[in-house]
């Protein structure tokens, strides 16, 4: 029990809902973008990647975006389809939009970059006309990417979406997934994904973008249980604030409160990734009943898998990948 | 009694958000504008008129909203202070913005049509930041004019200034006043009208505007009852349906309505400002704790002077005057 | 014998290229515009008013560029049609622009001032397409207007219709009338009138509009016979310097120049106009075959007769009026 | 001999202006992109390569441009700076604009296509102000690249550099370099093709580039001969019509000409950088003194070590490289 209750005649779990990129990682790595001469291709994006997580673990899935009418779009879109990604509502730009693009740059473990592509991009051109309310229905939850709200068309999109989801008691669930670019302001961002916020059933963001959404109406005192709080009093049923390193709190409509670090990884290649299968992950636990708790282990086992790999779509984890960890990090502990 | 309940402690009956324009009215009338020679200066814009219908009728008003750095913008802002208007809040804009202007064609008393400037304008680059909490919490009644939602940063502001009055239960009047202009599409205008009509206390529209907010979510049948049944089951305590020349219909949450005629003008120069000063004389009615009837009538009697006189502004009414035409007509209809 | 050959065989003696307008003048004047209450409208716009002045003073005329598709537009159209000012190749726009506006506030007859509408206006939508090779081959002169370089696709539209003059040895006159408006830095002006000076057989600007066109390549010393030389290595044959209420020099390819002053007016009313209007009278001279100093003096007093007046292009005067005014001069002198 | 006369006391050979990018090289050949996992990455952009070119083939040159302020901006650069090319015109942009990226799909040796990432790219906003005129006096021969003319700031630019190379003697090419992204139509593109063209030594383009170029103006024939004698009436001297497969012929203002074949490649890898390989020894040649003919002969051996290389900058070969493959050549032949 986890105080979400997801409508279960519907033919899939789980929609995510904005950004399809393409990653281009460094193949030489330990050193500045400068010096790297190769990069490797991987469908990115963090909703891209949260479904991806999702479609490994075994649920049903599907994707509501836009890609480019070029050789980068149609590589999306074939990836997705080959995970069983159903990409009925993934529509094709035709005003000559490109894919966005993030190329990466790991100087070493805890120094990453990234250099971002992101004029004109496909995605932010997915419009409300273009979002089928005959899709949505369909789904058990519905995931909103925060990075869709940074501009029209896809903000009305967003709202379009959200709109349909209320009326078929579609789970929504909110990744803030702030990104300075595009965005013109904090305070445009406060305004929007409060608007958003105030409709959904799970938030998920880091203490940092909260603080964001924060800074119009405060509370002045940035305070994890406060933040929680005041989405309670609206749609929320569970609010998670992540804290980078520091592991997340999971906070519950009834008062409760998780507290969970992070996994040791093995090797730490990168940090890119780790909120992503993080959330894929937490959401898998949702939709199976789970309680909050072991949500959040699985999720956290599943950050620990894709932070020691080179990409992070490629990366995420199956289920058995991940109580192989949860079990040989237990039986380690237990020494 | 009408269902609203004001903060009576406040120092300003209504603030007003929103356009604040210049009309340019044709002298030499009945004619196509090309055969105008001159024309005539006024303070415009429907969040203006209905604030300046307000202060003409006695009321402590204000405004939100954003002028240009020149003569015109001069102009209004200080026409707005002759008035008592409190515009502390009115920003000038420093970014080379104009004026917004209506220029009046006037063919014949039902074959009116407006040539408008606005590309640039100053009133829809006011700003979030720009919006003052400490101002709006002065007041009982604060309302918000749809053209203001026409493209940002303007509609960010809209959004912010709504948080406010929330905040301090200030009430929400909804004035949706539709204009093509500036509006990408239907879908957009209904999204976020829709994102406003949700967190007002008053709605007032025609049926030809709650059709477009109906466009993208149905219902597919047109009716009013069921239109205004919709906005009660989120904040609205009254949504007000204006049927032009056919008078309006306000219906209450309690599950009432009031059916209202049009005052017969003794002669009709043009139909412009009909609807900004029935929304005028109608809030003060609100505010002074009159039953909805009596506001209704008190708007169609304001809107029979105006559209008698050649301006919008200029003409708004005194209390006096709606109450001897009022009067005037019982006693005719007695006769 | 002024130094230009026409091609006598031209069914049309002048065509203007660029800016059609409409002027909003103040009937209330000297006071500034807040307190002004009513406005006169006219078509304005510099080549505008100097082909409506060769118009009036007899010459066989036509223009060159695009109106909005309003009732603004249909006005000018019709204006000049009226003065047999051929319209064949005013476009009408189907973009929405909106027709250029100047509304002029008149303090006192030497502190004048113009409020500008240029926001998305049709005269700078004019395309190269557009312009007309059959229509600019049957003219002896053609105008090219300086604004109508300020921005693409005008801009373009201008490079056009020049290299179709020289194909056909029409006479190209360019009046460089810089306004700040619309260019995005005096650079860009430099470069692009500098590109348009190069092929032009008569240039007239005032001192300060070459200075504009010469700070990137200097000569750093601002001289006119400086100026005019530069010009006269390329195609120029006439170049005429403005320098406001002290008249003009005009200097010819074979090292002549003439001092010009200005003509006394009875009663100044506002200096807009001025130039135009000398510009008009000038370029009628020229056609004539007249010695430059006659030119010169012709367009002085036209100008004269218009700074009298409260309006730019109503107020050109015919030749009769011209003359008039020049020998009444005379004789006043010769007392 | 060969028409062009160059400055002898200049410090450099020669300065590129224009583009500088990224191309991203498809390590997988002979396959949709779809299916390429990686990609390499060089300097790309037509004048870079051929300034790249003139710096492998031992000549003294510059760069005028503009470059992104990350990663990919400073890579550029300090490439240039390792092949001796004098970088201090290189200016960096501080927008937020991006380096343009030219992603490559190698099919098979003939089916190649580049998907382009052109969108706020720094090239483009180089402006009139930052071109040196100190910098350009120093050079022998310019190279004005077409793509730079595709938009503002960078056109201006453009003009403000001829102006600058003008006022010196210093030689000006111009390779036409046509691309269609960017440009809004071919009038455009032929209206400041011309412009430019004009005031030009050396004229390069392809045969369908010459014809973009006379949509406008005719003649209606294409013609190469009717072509290059268009030219020669303006400034031009030398020039040159590329035919692709077919080789390319030499005009000389004297009225000869001089076809020349391709040479034949070993292994065809990819059709890309054949032309800027060509472009730079051609020029090469010219600042040697050689005769038309050899420069084209050298060129063409040129284009032909490019085509057999995965890359265009990297593979630009050595004086001895095309020296070689002449002689090599030149034996078989004679067998």
């Amino acid at each position: 029990m986890n105080h979400i209750t997801f409508q279960q005649d519907r033919e899939l779990d789980f929609i995510g809902l904005g950004r399809l990129c393409i990653d281009l990682n460094a193949n030489e790595i330990n050193r500045p973008m400068e010096e790297t001469l190769t990069f490797t291709k991987y469908v990115g994006g963090s909703p891209a990647n949260i479904t991806i997580a999702l479609a490994k673990l075994g649920a049903r899935t599907g994707f509501i975006g836009k890609v480019s009418d070029d050789q980068f779009g149609r590589f999306i879109k074939s990836y997705l389809h080959k995970l069983n990604i159903d990409t009925r509502n993934v529509v094709t730009d035709h005003t000559g939009a490109v894919t966005g693009l993030a190329f990466t740059e790991i100087k070493s473990p805890t120094d990453c970059s990234i250099l971002m592509y992101r004029n004109n991009v496909a995605d932010l051109k997915l419009e409300a006309g273009e979002v089928q309310e005959d899709f949505i229905k369909r789904a058990k939850a519905i995931l909103i990417s925060g990075t869709a709200l940074a501009s029209s068309p896809s903000r009305e999109a967003v709202f379009q979406a959200i709109e349909y989801a209320r009326k078929h008691q579609v789970v929504i669930i909110f990744d803030v997934d702030y990104r300075r670019w595009t965005w013109k302001s904090k305070e445009e961002t406060a305004i929007y994904c409060n608007l958003v916020a105030e409709q959904c059933d799970v938030i998920i963001a880091g203490r940092e973008e909260f603080d964001v959404m924060e800074i119009v109406t405060g509370p002045e005192v940035k305070d994890d249980s406060a933040t929680a709080q005041r989405w309670f009093e609206r749609q929320a049923k569970i609010v998670v604030v992540k804290h980078g390193g520091d592991g997340s709190i999971v906070f519950t409509k009834d008062g409760g409160s998780s507290q969970g670090g992070i996994f040791p990884a093995k090797q730490v290649i990168k940090t890119f990734g780790a909120g992503d299968s993080f959330a894929g992950a937490f959401i898998y636990g949702l939709l199976q009943g789970w309680p909050v708790e072991k949500c959040q282990e699985f999720g956290s086992a599943s950050a620990s898998i894709v932070v020691s790999s080179h990409s992070c779509s490629d990366a995420m984890p199956t289920v058995e990948q991940i109580e192989n960890l949860i079990r040989e990090h237990r039986a380690n502990s237990s020494i």
